[in-house]
């Protein structure tokens, strides 16, 4: 639907930035996920975004199926976390997890719980082959398949003769 | 040294995209962490970024501590992560695993491995008392003390008659 600011990119990331990573857009998605904010008015007033911006961001996550919007009482629209939404809760608790190391000389002001237990949640990284959370150094990105067969596509397409596109 | 896109915020995740959410900048990141990129060539030519754009990324990531510079060979500036800029690896792994789930219908372009044994790695939220990896929508934050009393000392900053300021 959206134009895709890492058109060249075939990553991911790249993917998930498209949606999430524009000025504002993640905290927003924070206030929605952790802050239960369904209305406008909830999420310009705590965040103090410009109007024009936080209904631009609203609007793309209603295209990108981030969030569905209702009417709620006196037709107030209401916004919500679709699962593909709520699914950047993991992003968001990773980037809380750097602030807490490198920007929280106080402390960190939130935490998280699992409302199951009362435990505190973290983000790990994980391997399922030593069963180990490893390293940041040791972890290191292969490429599979899918990303030589885009780029072999890529290739070819720029390659056929300009008459022909 | 910079100013502070979201000032207001007394929140460990918008200090991190204080930091790294500007547009490229998490892409950037991903490239020194997983690419190995070291020059601003490198990084120009992998990613099709403008130059001056790129040369601010670049310029901020020192300034805040994310990256260190230093003369390489024919003396062209080498850009490294720092501790602090490598933990920025796992913020780009949960990013990844948004996309693979919700936008790579054809398969994960980049898998991450543990390069001491092979295996694949994830990132996983992990609650510290059931143990158990729990659902997103089970995870809830919580405030703590931090986050009250710099509430507090900013409703007093404010409160304070305006001949003092």
């Amino acid at each position: 639907v959206l134009g895709r600011t890492y058109e060249r990119e075939v990553c991911s990331a790249a993917r998930a930035l498209e949606i999430a990573g524009e000025r504002w857009s993640l905290l927003v998605l924070r206030n929605a996920a952790f802050a239960g904010h369904t209305r406008f008015t909830e999420f310009q007033e705590s965040l103090g975004i410009a109007p024009n911006i936080l209904a631009a961001r609203l609007e793309h996550f209603v295209a990108d199926g981030i969030m569905s919007v209702t009417d709620g009482p006196g037709g107030h629209p209401e916004y919500r976390l679709t699962n593909k939404g709520v699914d950047f809760k993991p992003v968001i608790i990773a980037l809380t997890q750097w602030g807490d190391r490198w920007a929280a000389p106080e402390g960190p002001p939130v935490v998280y719980e699992h409302n199951q237990c009362g435990g505190h949640v973290s983000s790990r990284l994980y391997c399922d082959k030593c069963g180990k959370s490893p390293a940041r150094k040791d972890v290191v990105a292969r490429s599979t398949e899918v990303l030589e067969r885009e780029r072999q596509r890529r290739r070819l397409a720029r390659s056929r003769p300009r008459s022909r596109r």
